[in-house]
């Protein structure tokens, strides 16, 4: 796909229409709908794939608006596309008193179709790419990017938790005020967690941003989303590692959230990045940054520890009604050092894993409880299997996600063998992963 | 504990003012607060290891209120209670036209401490008993109880959810108007999944109803879900399995939701239970049942298909970075005949689980495929990694939630041994576990 294919992706009676009225993709034009409804915008480019009836515009304020093909409707050329749009346009010019923001490319629906302006789809490799199709950024932040990978987020392991830190820690000593990691969203989560362990009270702010709908849907999310990252990677005054997504299902605010207690709840709306059991850190709005929360690290605390390494020998494992212990039988066997159970309810499993748990914990296994409901806290002092799962030895995780109680476990089995010192580090509070308990 | 022990639970100042009150346990009292606040209710006891500080009052709506002690507390006596507060009524008497409903006990909080009165911790055995501390009930049914079980739900297996749909069964045949089954709420969701599949569009609403805070507590919310389930059992239009709990942190109203569409979704809130990707089947609210769907199955539609049987085969494995195909080998050589994955996102796992995922595949394993989003649907034709895992023969089960797609799996390979007519009966909505495309 390119520019030479004119009115690319636009078939039939819109093809006609665009044709006849001698526009292009990338020019400004006005489409008038049913004599009355105005629009303006950048004309985009569409896949093969994508519906053929509709025309796709990129509007002023950076969103792409799908307009449905009807008999009454009038395309007028503004202005002619400034081809091509991926000229590069020489080392930019900032001002001096803006901030370095890096941003690291990881892969994922943000950082391969970022560019929103036509619509194809290509990776970001350059800043230069960036600022052609999102000159605004150039305002917010002195901009550097580099891609580390380009993988989709479901293919991340331990091993890339520890490189996105080294990388990030690197930065950090070049001495950038802010860092941003574009990332698949599947597992945004758990990453966003390894690296607020790796990292722990940066002294700057460490974003990762992702995009629900890719850009050349009508609805993205990627510019809004990735121009919040940026301000907040420059201009935050505090050093979290967070995510940056869209706060609700309007577009204007993009909700900053904590590290260790961001969940990935819906599978494919924008607002599907959910704050579990706290508060946001921060909101993005209108291009203000407003701080949520009193309990953050401030830029340059002098308080940053960095340790990147992570084990393969933690494991996350859902209960079920019909779980039989021979599953934990084969972890076992299997070499796992530690286990996050999603019990039920406040915290519990089936009495018949009992023996078999009292087994792997006496072998000095650790086995850590959260629980499925996702909201709440564990609480094993209710009742008597809960009581009985902390007598074998069980530890429980209190308002820890278990996502992130799984990604803390991986750190902790990489910073000692002992046991005891293992079950200490679940239990301190390293980078707000567990909340304060309120009162009944 | 019991009646013997005047003031029981109560200590130190507290106990002090309750005696120089002279007042007792299942006294009607009047207290006065800083000279100005006023309660009316009946005098609880209280556990041993309850706060010290606090009186506690069952109201005459049927929610207990705790009070906390201070300088400023008068308490006077207004009527003696009628003891003993378990004395047999007799066979109670009913209007002809009451609807026969039928409880069932299975265990859990909702049965074990339904005495909401006395505090005192019991199960619940008959009839009279339940009359005798909720006489309300006696104007919404003609009742009948039963306990089948008394465990904690985490205990039960595919072997009890067959139990519980023999038995709701039998009364079926027998022509009761409505079944409530009293469920500890751990695995609450789970089992009415299950019953959804075992009896479908049955010709009586069955009611399952749990309580999240204990009846000793001033929060309790056992009488009103109870009150709920046996007017919604007794009562309502349709003939559904469902689920009635706590609508929202308010008081006053209970939602009435669809048994494979529910979901506890937190460990400790009174409205932990959500309808997931779908509205409630009903709210209940002052005594009336509000219907809110228009897809319900009626009373006697003449559709009752009752099929008990469910495997211990099925398994439900969660998705997390770090996971190796070894955990997939150790299912398939323990003799599992279908596996539900909670991936990732739209639908995804890491592509080195691939190769493993296609043998078991090919030996006729099932594996299907749910989001651990939890809200949203799977879509496996947007990304690469979906699409290989359905050409690998992966079946994506759309909006289905992880633990209902489990229960369905277990209902699945309990009617079939042919893998086509599984991944077959996965995909036909039969329960209202699949929810209608919504337009993008």
């Amino acid at each position: 796909m390119g520019f030479s294919d004119r009115l690319e992706g636009y078939t039939g009676k819109v093809r006609e229409v665009l044709e006849s009225a001698e526009v292009d993709i990338g020019d400004e034009v006005e489409i008038v709908v049913d004599e009355s409804k105005k629009f303006r915008g950048i004309l985009m480019s569409r896949y093969e794939l994508a519906d053929p009836d509709f025309i796709v515009l990129k509007l002023p304020n950076g969103y792409n608006l799908g307009i449905r093909f009807r008999e009454k409707i009038k395309v007028e050329k503004l202005s002619e596309t400034k081809k091509p749009i991926f000229k590069p346009l020489g080392k930019p010019q900032h001002l001096p008193s803006l901030p370095k923001v890096t941003i690291i490319g990881t892969g994922g629906t943000i950082a391969s179709r970022i560019d929103y302006r036509t619509g194809a789809v290509r990776p970001v490799l350059t800043v230069e790419d960036l600022l052609s199709i999102m000159p605004e950024l150039a305002s917010i932040a002195e901009l550097d990017a580099s891609i580390l990978f380009s993988m989709f987020s479901e293919d991340m392991t331990p091993r890339e938790w520890s490189m996105m830190a080294e990388k990030i820690d690197q930065y950090i000593k070049k001495g950038v005020d802010g860092v941003v990691i574009a990332h698949g969203t599947d597992t945004m989560g758990y990453s966003a967690a390894a690296l607020s362990f790796a990292l722990q009270k940066p002294p700057i702010p460490i974003v990762l941003v992702g995009a629900q709908r890719s850009s050349d849907r009508p609805s993205s999310d990627s510019a809004t989303n990735l121009i919040a990252a940026v301000k907040v990677a420059g201009h935050a005054p505090f050093g979290e590692v967070c995510v940056a997504m869209h706060h609700s299902y309007s577009d204007d605010i993009i909700a900053i959230h904590r590290g260790t207690r961001v969940r990935k709840n819906h599978t494919s709306s924008r607002d599907a990045f959910k704050s579990v059991n706290t508060e946001p850190v921060a909101f993005y709005k209108n291009g203000e940054i407003i701080v949520n929360r009193k309990d953050l690290n401030t830029r340059y605390s002098g308080q940053y520890v960095f340790n990147p390494k992570f084990s393969d020998k933690a494991l996350l494992l859902k209960f079920f009604p019909g779980m039989s212990s021979e599953i934990i039988e084969d972890i076992w066997m299997r070499g796992y050092r530690g286990i996050i159970i999603e019990g039920s309810g406040l915290g519990h499993v089936a009495r018949r894993l009992l023996p078999m748990l009292k087994k792997i914990l006496d072998d000095g296994i650790f086995v850590g409880m959260t629980s499925q409901c996702i909201y709440g806290r564990v609480n094993m002092r209710v009742y008597s299997t809960g009581r009985d799962l902390l007598r074998i030895g069980v530890t429980p995780l209190d308002d820890m996600l278990p996502e992130t109680a799984y990604v803390k476990l991986s750190w902790a089995l990489a910073q000692s063998t002992d046991i005891e010192e293992i079950v200490k580090i679940m239990l301190t509070p390293l980078a707000g992963e567990i909340g304060e308990r309120s009162l009944p």
